[in-house]
């Protein structure tokens, strides 16, 4: 179920079918996504998203899977069903091994106990840690 | 303001003294933060959190900065704000850069964007996500 | 799957059944969802829930249609399924617009992008927005 | 600060004061918190707020420190501040050992770590724990 | 506290004060509030974050008050504390009175207690919600 | 669906399957869930997760029935579908009744929205809950 329907490449309009084939010529697959083809309801919606996401996983300081790890990471802690599936799969594509997705999923599970914990505790924040002036 | 007492090394007990000893010694440095002395209330509870902790943020498949930037990310979701004072300041000291961070932010963001739209327009998970069966 | 029945008006007792006949009254439809159905189980909180959306979202200084749009907004970002599909199709009854839909899609996009960063940065609070005392 | 004014018994009008007085009446303290000081801006909403909140906390098949508990829990895993500080109180004005405090904090944590996990893992949930039909 | 400083006009560079100049055009005052400036720390993300908040906030199929009321929603649903003090503050600039607020306040709040119903039951959405296909 | 297969007593290895058994000693039941299935893909975090719901759900300063419905309150309030599955389904296997289900889901829903009031107003916290000082 959607509250969208998902445009197939003959329902979409010619401004997403442009961005679908932005997708497959960087991605290099003919593979377009459900989240692609829902948000071809509103094309300038897709066409912002689509650009902003080349954009920014693209390598620069940090490498593609890197970047691909902590969306893996905020996926799951906003508890995005999609998210989680389309970006695991997406890091497995880059390379991310077993052991590299176990390491990743322990470091998520400590991350949230230990927020948990200071939540619960509402620990005041070490002054070492401001850095509100410029140094 | 907090749920609990932080305990100096003076108040804590014994038990919690020396988890506070083994967190300098891992960390080479003398600097205790307010969590582990806010879960000093707990020795029993401590003493667990640092034992995984210690384990699951060693080297690994994944090197010790990647891990901490998971560990920023998660915490941004979370919204927990001592986490990301704690654990920015402990990516720092690990060798995040300026350019880092700031694709770090960049890619939470982006992240928080496109799993919002994924849960507002309720898109499918494309079967081929899936590896509930083993390869 | 559900962690209760839904139940049906034959399986509803008396008093559950006269909150369903008063929702039916009330939206002028014969369709009762099955989150109505599933609060069944415990009609003293199904009366008192259903009391208070019948009291909240009728016309005040608010128009029905922002209220829903706005129980949307809530419900994407708590990431409840079932709410994003029973308030967006709420809205849509209410008179919402495709082009309605894609602002407010683009708006909650951008504000868990920004949440993300102030979160992430941490960014102390301007003295400017403060009300914490009578004007 | 704060987005609305907290006000003071003087500040109040009658209709807020009168909710400030049953508040009073009912936990037998003078003290009033700031929470219902800050919805004494629309006094109507004030007065269905505590009318459910005196409804719900009430001893019932759960005993008071049982509810207390798990207010304690949705506010931490909320990462409400305010709520967690109150609720905290409240729990210790209820009885609440510090030995119980240590286990609810453990049984949070330990929440939030295999939540986490089941959500990054996607895993499908077991036939054996649907509900959906009656008995 | 924050985990990056926050610039001031001075400290800027000329790439983000190039924004700030902008953000002062825009909303016609001189006020430029702590969120940009804490972006400032990267200029590229300063600019792309102000050129998606200018484009998306403008009035459209949705008025800017509408806008900022769904903005508040996420921004307390998210807990980011900085978000709810600045589109509260944005949101009384663009006209919303006490009446607005205080229905704005009891919608999130009913949102959220029935987010948290259908998600604890777990109900299964209707099919007369599904617009997986289009029409 | 799911990121990970979940592995059948035959497909687990050695290891993993000692936790499936220590599971079905400590339950007294044949039954090992699909959460400790999929966890089964790395069995040195299957260990450490297991190792640690055995202590902390033990019976202690809390009953385990009170940690059970402790534990829902966390799910449901993640939104982790699979946790409140699982959760609702072992308190009633430890003696929950629909009476206190219906009180547990009360409480629940009641805290979410007043931590949603206290967010959106951004209440400032009482002096008289802070114990950052011990006593």
């Amino acid at each position: 179920m959607a509250t969208v329907p998902t445009f197939s490449d003959e329902a979409a309009g010619a401004e997403a079918r442009a961005v679908f084939d932005d997708i497959r010529a960087t991605r290099q697959t003919d593979f377009v996504n459900n989240f692609w083809r829902a948000l071809a309801a509103d094309p300038a919606l897709l066409a912002a998203v689509w650009d902003r996401v080349k954009s920014v996983m693209a390598p620069g300081a940090l490498d593609p899977l890197t970047k691909e790890l902590i969306y893996v990471a905020v996926s799951a802690t906003n508890g995005c069903s999609y998210c989680v599936h389309s970006h695991t799969a997406a890091a497995r594509a880059k390379g991310m091994t077993d052991a590299q997705h176990g390491e990743l999923l322990a470091v998520i599970a400590l991350a949230h106990q230990t927020n948990a914990l200071a939540t619960a505790l509402q620990v005041p924040v070490d002054p070492a840690f401001d850095r509100t002036s410029p140094d």
